[in-house]
């Protein structure tokens, strides 16, 4: 009578089937991917690569319409993609013409968000050399990720060997104008068929990629935040500091009623204490005079967990200790509130807030409506970025560029 | 020189393409998804249901091997499927054979987990009548769900007209066994093409179905607990109280770590004052007698925001209203503490507890870690369920069976 559902057809619909390690789910503890976690299976292995190029590649799209933010739907020729199993580890990655997702409706990351991704660049220096930044963090922080939600972990090494041959192999989608960049996207996600909640048996890693413009096109336009005082993005104990789309679709809504009273992003706060904790989906960052010494302080919140460990962030802080701290400068992780914005704000010591990220590596904040007012964050009228905020933006894009050699910025090999 | 991207393929590739609305992509605040939130598009019309019949019937899984959580990979012959977008609403309803789900991999449900889902069961009565068990409830709740994450909402009513006939056609799955039913699965996932953190402009609603035996096929196993203080399953401002997606892969490592240590569930206490919240994945009672009065309390958490409003939750409140307040009973949704439990219990005041979900019904606890010992929660030695317990699942079950006819039992039509 008993009749095995037939096997999983293969994630990709135009490559031939292949047979995904049978999974036993359970809605208690699932021996084999504990096993599984433990005992040595094969890890990712660049070396068995295969690359199957596209035969319609796409016109690309003209310099002037890559908008950032507009323009994600511009999407390279090929993507990467490579699949796990609890039983198999890592199978061969593969680079194909990109293409749809098969997967079974019953697949955990449709029900129980098993999903972790990264957002990177690569750039094109003044010798047409392909560069990643800091690729090294992004691969770190992923594994922390999907660690946090029981997929399956992998050599950052061989992935950023990979990735660099994705992004060679689309090279011509990269502009060598400054300001222009590939973005990349690694995204981790469940694809266990069940409707059990339980770990993963199997996973796809993929990366895919949009040609992005620079986030300012005609220069930085400072932006107008909302304090959120009814929504909290992340708490002690929880995952808001690891790269989940759980943390993301719930940012929404807040983000939505932001914008319907005129601002562009909402500001989180947490806590009766109205810490200051991110913006929108950007690391914040808030340079003032000490009351009492009248010592510059750029100050940004720790890492207690409810904040994302942002690339950016990291490179900011780098950079300031190497070279705002000779100038005077006293370089703070530390908790602020709204309150102390205000009254710096109130006595002249704000001198500027901006926010750091990858997509716009930082957003001049010209004031944040809080408590039915406005706190003016430091702009003068008619400026759109303070100088602190230009300064970093041209540090760190003389790395990413390569105009400044370091070893942040990593080149791929031809 | 522009090309557009060709239009993104249809979500079923066994249908015919249907060109979805466009919809431009933003990080700020989107003026078409808000004009479609506002003014009246299109809404769920059952009337336009079409079906296709599977012209390869499975073989039904035998009845002793549908073990509940085991078996759920054992899915029906059809699935319900519909397809919204922001500029024209809901589209016409479908019933297909079971098939994979075609998505592009920038799909925003695969990033940012755009994802809402029910679970709900159909049953077949002793006149081979299949019923749904408060399925209003479960259509509240995930319209609850999905407008928190930017989802579009939608008639609940036209819903379970759609489900219904959705149940009928693949009713042979249902056994007309005491415990045995039909897991259905309502799921909404965010389809946007865009790798830009915004709402979606398109959404896909699917329902599938799982036959599942009873939770318990040899008679109730009490489960033991590990009480989790090391990570936080929700917040006050937090979305715990919707059944997102986000919710749930979270979960899944302090369950494995409780595992680890030979305990069936984790237990989720919350602050310093370690309030008692959830266990596992589903609502917890406690059945204890007053310090001082010696009265009977029937406590589970109030629904503060950081509770999943479970329909079990609330139906074992309405029958413990009705049947045992003329007891002398005193129901009460309020907030105790891990540190209650166990003075109760040292006291010979603890009488029952149980976790209460749509799987289970309720589910018998013996025994909780924490603070490395083990609070006994009043089971006599080889007893597996108290008698409240016991009576809560058969007052449930009648009325999800039909025996005793009742309005939380909607009977589909023929």
């Amino acid at each position: 009578m008993l009749r095995q559902l037939r096997p999983r057809s293969s994630l990709f619909k135009q490559s031939p089937s292949r047979l995904l390690a049978s999974y036993e789910p359970s809605r208690l503890y699932s021996i084999k991917a504990e096993a599984a976690a433990t005992t040595k299976l094969p890890e990712i292995d660049p070396s068995a690569l295969t690359i199957t190029k596209t035969t319609t590649p796409k016109e690309l799209v003209p310099q002037n319409e890559l908008v950032f933010g507009r323009t994600f739907t511009a999407i390279t020729d090929h993507m990467l993609s490579l699949e796990w199993t609890a039983a198999e580890g890592w199978l061969p990655p593969r680079i194909t013409p990109y293409q749809n997702l098969s997967l079974d409706p019953a697949s955990c990351v449709f029900h129980y968000a098993f999903t972790a991704f990264e957002g990177m660049k690569a750039y094109k220096d003044a010798k047409g050399q392909v560069r990643l930044f800091r690729p090294t963090k992004n691969m770190a922080r992923l594994n922390k990720s999907v660690a946090r939600i029981a997929l399956p972990t992998f050599d950052g090494a061989a992935m950023i060997e990979l990735i660099s041959k994705f992004a060679a192999l689309d090279e011509r989608f990269i502009s060598d104008q400054k300001g222009y960049s590939l973005y990349l996207r690694p995204t981790m996600i469940g694809t266990q068929r069940t409707l059990g909640v339980g770990p993963p048996g199997s996973a796809l890693f993929y990366v895919i990629a949009s040609p992005v413009g620079p986030y300012y096109p005609t220069g930085f336009k400072a932006i107008s935040l909302e304090a959120t005082d009814y929504a909290v993005r992340a708490w002690p104990g929880g995952v808001g500091d690891k790269k989940l789309g759980a943390n993301y679709a719930p940012c929404i809504v807040p983000q939505m009623e932001a914008a319907k009273r005129g601002f562009h992003q909402n500001l989180w706060l947490f806590g009766e204490e109205e810490y200051v904790t991110e913006v929108g989906t950007m690391n914040l960052f808030v340079a003032m005079k000490n009351k009492e010494t009248g010592q510059k302080e750029l100050i940004t919140a720790p890492l207690d967990g409810t904040i994302l460990e942002g690339v950016t962030r990291d490179s900011i802080l780098e950079l300031a200790r190497e070279r705002l701290v000779p100038e005077g400068w006293l370089i703070s992780e530390r908790k602020y509130t709204m309150g102390d914005l205000d009254s710096a704000a109130k006595d002249g010591r704000l001198m500027e807030v901006f926010g750091a990220g990858t997509a716009a590596i930082v957003a001049p904040v010209r004031n944040i409506s809080w408590k039915g007012k406005l706190v003016d964050c430091g702009l003068k009228p008619g400026e759109e970025a303070g100088e602190l905020t230009l300064k970093l933006k041209d540090w760190i894009e003389a790395r990413q560029y390569g105009d400044e050699e370091h070893d942040w910025s990593y080149v791929v090999p031809k």
